[in-house]
């Protein structure tokens, strides 16, 4: 394998505030054979999430940082080139922690997440969305911390966002009735015409405060949070007796240095409310679980999922900072070989 | 009755921040007779907690403010001089809202809580604390919000106030470990001589997030929060995976025309934990309950419980403001007849 040259997107700065194309720098790299046991990738798709911002930190919290020069972490998928392991072969689509390089030579177990061999007629867009990390981060989210019951009013926000879209419609399914906050009139016509949510704040457009009072008047019983700041305080104003926040996210607060305080968090004691983060690792041992509904969703047509797919390895460092200006609807990926 | 002239300690003014002397003004009303179905109760201890700062507000979010020139309202406990209900004789003693005056005469069923007659063995003491709400928001607000298990590290702040000294006791009982934040030597050896606390952390003389790293290096389980602000803080930076804070009150905030905001709340995420608030009414159809599994462990010497009694009519409001200065060693109380 060593006449492949390996494109490498590595870490060269970690910024304090905004992220840009700046703090990522080409390298190249010799493309070693595997080992005993090993697989050789080439990556086809690069998948992004918020998430990577965070661990671009000097201290991400729950993981470690990337190195300076490091690869730039991400989940991505691809085809195996060669392998020395029985559970693998060339031509397989795989999805995994491949980094934003052209190949990978990984343990089948992986460093972060195994290595996951894609089910017949499953894409390499869906194995990075709605049946990857980003639906079960909606899935076990929603389900689990969030805990909408039939008939409740359940507030999303990021809601055409991956992870959005995907917990507003199982809230859906759940009986529920589900608002999307999301940033522009395409955005909310897709929330309401496509994915079936019963209505759309546009807070780029509306007051998120006002609109949540008209649109949930009995109050708010779960509020699925991606954004934090603002949009989290106009939520906690409006819980409803009992109401749940399952914080998912916060990328109002990844460019700027770190999130405003809460205010309203006392809101939690005049309702007799609960607010409860969570990280998805925490729900290993039900991934296959929750794929498997997730799947079975989308096959039943229940489930809809977007993917905003760019092109180009050149392509990579910008696209990923289209989901801190809000560009992506759906699953942000750059599609790179 | 018209003979008995009823002393009362009405609402002056809504103190936007400390809360003083002069925010509460004597005033005397005649004793109207009974109507049917009504008691005159003779009022004999008055009951303090901090909430009562809250319901001097313009808004107290979960109940009518206390209007205007109306009587403070209030906890009490006293003795039956008259009844024409059957349920209570001349002589009963009772607990109820009965509010900062020397007389009251009130249905049954009371305004916001019914008039309880205190069980053979119970004095008014115990009926205003252990037995009491202050007993049962420590029963409810630890099991069903902080959910101990055995084993777990518990920290409890306030906790040699009248919640959180049986909070704690709770969590003890229950075979956790558990550390109270108090202020000041006194009572800090009262929390590991008397109530069977592990250790104590003096807020006054201790940096509490230092002594949490030392005293909880593996991380809090559950945190029973009365106080808010910086040890709020403290207790979220040093969560343990699956934490779950409980929040009581926030007495830090109420006489500082409100609470700051929360920096530290993203911990929920990075620890996978939770955040719930409550306020006792919630609970309330399970208060036989409570009350029973109480008075259960006080009689089987499992609980203790303190009270500090200041005497006298005059001494009302200045007792209240006891509270507020951290002088209360467990229930805070006045008796006035």
């Amino acid at each position: 394998m060593s006449n492949l040259v390996n494109r490498q997107w590595t870490l060269a700065n970690r910024p304090p505030e905004w992220v840009s194309e700046s703090d990522f720098k080409q390298a190249q790299a010799d493309v070693p054979d595997p080992g005993e046991g090993q697989i050789l990738i080439k990556v086809t798709h690069v998948a992004f999430e918020p998430a990577q911002r965070g661990w671009m930190a000097e201290n991400p919290g729950y993981m470690q940082p990337i190195p300076i020069g490091g690869v730039m972490r991400s989940m991505a998928a691809g085809e195996v080139i060669a392998s020395r392991h029985d559970g693998f072969k060339a031509g397989d689509k795989v999805s995994g922690m491949f980094g934003w390089q052209e190949y990978t030579v990984v343990d089948a177990a992986g460093a972060l997440l195994p290595v996951t061999k894609l089910a017949p007629g499953v894409t390499e867009e869906m194995a990075l969305s709605v049946l990857g990390i980003t639906g079960l981060t909606a899935y076990f989210g929603m389900l689990e911390v969030g805990q909408p019951k039939a008939g409740d009013t359940v507030v999303v926000s990021g809601a055409a966002g991956a992870t959005g879209s995907i917990a507003g419609q199982i809230a859906k399914i759940k009986g529920c009735r589900v608002i999307g906050i999301a940033g522009g009139e395409d955005k909310c016509r897709w929330l309401t015409e496509t994915a079936g949510f019963d209505a759309a704040i546009d807070y780029k457009a509306e007051n998120v405060g006002r609109r949540l009072r008209e649109l949930a008047p009995d109050g708010i019983n779960v509020f699925y949070d991606n954004v934090g700041g603002d949009i989290l305080e106009a939520a906690l104003a409006n819980l409803a007796s009992l109401g749940r926040v399952a914080i998912c996210g916060a990328i109002s607060g990844y460019n700027s240095g770190g999130l405003p305080p809460l205010k309203n968090y006392m809101m939690l004691v005049l309702k007799n409310a609960t607010m409860g983060g969570f990280l998805l690792g925490r729900f290993s041992k039900r991934f296959p679980e929750g794929t498997a509904q997730l799947a079975q969703w989308v096959a039943e047509g229940k489930l809809k999922f977007a993917v905003d797919v760019q092109e180009g390895f050149e392509n990579v460092p910008a696209t990923f900072l289209r989901l801190f200006h809000g560009q992506n609807l759906g699953k942000q990926l750059c599609r790179i070989a």
